[in-house]
């Protein structure tokens, strides 16, 4: 038995990577692979308006707001967003709260004036900035609600007289989102929608159209719209995969039930970091995550014992990134809470092991 | 049984699509699922660095290129292509052969000066234009090896003055190729190497660095280079199945073997049509696809009943696409002979039922 702590691509539900499974041999029993259907054939049309439909559902997206599904993953947002909503004639404003943060900061800056309202890089980005002014001439107001390297989160979105931007590739579906807030959302499936190799983007319609510049088809988000989702062939299997977990996330009482299930989780598990006398939290513990559980050891030696013992256990993916250090406990949507526990566990074990 | 025949995404092999289903489940005996690994794992950096070698081995890719697997298909080139390599100091020279090449012209435009060489359109695209000049000071000259909407097809590649781009999306790695013509060769997966969600880009490095421009970062084919084709979480799951499928390439003997397949198997169709009273062949015979064989019946009043007596045999995605009208068959590498002598049964029946 494997417990997977990896911080994404990540875990995602038992019965979605079986009927994933059988869907790569015979997809709907229609004797074709869903690797091997047109994406125009009627049975995969239908798997993308029940996607679009579920998270227009789970996420109550508001009148005005359009789905969809893209590739390039929340990396090529950094860049298609001011490529939409920026040029000369106005500005940016973002939010750097840690290296993917400062990535769409740095693309943006190809494309107009960006300003950086704060940052928390002084600190290794252990927590979120507050006390910022955002101009409010500024076209839109970009933030990264969940850091996946450093365990912070926002839990509650800032006021922003201009359109917020957020990217919320980790954790995204993992609780309740006001969509009526933002003027784009956008999440890499790799955490808590399905694998890698799609990208969910909810947009409000009317924030286009301002600027003069002439946008490359693929990078047009009303090219993309026009087309359905599907200007052209689209990642069929990876927005398949995220149906099927969608599907399992309505099935399991949709974003307020999971929301339950993850504060329970990182409560567990955060409670256990501050009464282990080995073990500390890396994040500030206003803003800590549900996602992803940052934490070390007093002692660095003990470092990497702890990561050897936990493998014993059968629990992977627990190592912090590399420019943060530690261990990092991703937690998403779908790994069970027995898992949780297993992890706690150790970590008394190991305690004890150490006297 | 079904026996597919649709444009793409394509058929894949059986062996390929029963392996793929067991890794959705447990992945190298690793007790995780391909789409919950990190794609920075020893596991997946072994089936992408497998993936590039295939790629290098079965193409015999010369010294001075690089092997990327990146998102958006070829659509996503389209852009990207022109972003790196034309600007107002340069042009571009394309040959339009079809409604892909149109695209592509048209994105062309938006950077820089772009020269159709030539273009078959008066004619609905039914052949590839010959007689035409290649301008000499042009940065490149983009090809489309393959039309698969009108069935035609570039075996032959023109003597190029400049660097040659090609879309061979549709034919890749169903014949030899001779590399060192070609400065990028860019193709979807979705036809002959594995499911949608992945583009593979063989380019020569020394094309790229000649423009003063700025390239946003997940445009930029250095920036992916630099990466080795991980500038961010790659679409982990497709680029698997491309590996499957060129292994099963590289199993049948490589494309010299699958070549020869391919001529026979177009071969047998094509007679059949050149015989069967009922039908013609769409494409001038001097440029007929080995890959989307398309015809139409004499008579019009047969289209609609031949398409529904195919049907009772199992054979499905044979109808042609709207722009061009009657049928197409694709006949992919993953396509038996044994599908394509189903078919032209069926043509042989449907014959004999209109006496």
């Amino acid at each position: 038995m494997k417990y997977n702590f990896g911080a994404g691509p990540g875990i995602l539900p038992q019965e979605v990577l079986l009927e994933a499974s059988q869907g790569v041999l015979d997809f709907n029993k229609s004797g074709l692979s869903i690797l091997e259907i047109s994406h125009r054939s009627t049975d995969f049309e239908a798997v993308l308006a029940e996607a679009i439909s579920l998270v227009k559902e789970l996420l109550e997206v508001p009148e005005g707001y359009q789905v969809l599904f893209l590739q390039g993953g929340a990396s090529a947002q950094f860049s298609m967003v001011p490529f939409n909503l920026l040029d000369e004639s106005n500005k940016a404003a973002y939010l750097d709260t840690g290296v993917w943060a400062s990535k769409a900061i740095k693309e943006s800056k190809l494309f107009g004036e960006t300003v950086v309202v704060a940052s928390s890089k002084a600190t290794n980005y252990n927590t979120i900035p507050e006390g910022y002014t955002i101009p409010s001439d500024a076209a839109y107001f970009h933030i990264t609600s969940n850091n996946t390297i450093y365990g912070t989160e926002l839990l509650t979105y800032p006021e922003s007289p201009v359109p917020m931007v957020a990217d919320m590739s980790s954790d995204m579906f993992s609780h309740a989102v006001d969509v009526s807030k933002f003027g784009i959302i956008y999440a890499g499936a790799q955490k808590n929608m399905g694998p890698a190799g799609t990208t969910l983007i909810i947009i409000r319609e009317d924030i286009l159209g301002k600027l003069s510049r002439k946008i490359p088809s693929m990078l047009d988000y009303k090219a993309h719209i026009d087309g359905g989702s599907m200007y052209n062939t689209p990642p069929v299997f990876a927005i398949y995969v995220s149906m099927l977990t969608l599907r399992w996330l309505k099935k399991k009482g949709g974003v307020n039930a999971i929301e339950k299930e993850n504060i329970d989780k990182s409560s567990r598990l955060y409670t256990e970091i501050d009464r282990n006398p080995l073990f500390k939290g890396s994040a500030d513990s206003k803003y800590r995550s549900r996602m992803n559980v940052c934490f070390v050891t007093h002692d660095p030696n003990h470092e990497k014992p702890f990561l050897d013992f936990v493998k014993t256990k059968g629990i992977i993916g627990l190592k912090g990134h590399r420019s943060a250090g530690g261990f990092r406990a991703s937690i998403y949507n779908a790994l069970p809470v027995s898992s949780v526990e297993v992890l706690i566990s150790a970590m008394k074990e190991f305690e004890t092991l150490q006297k």
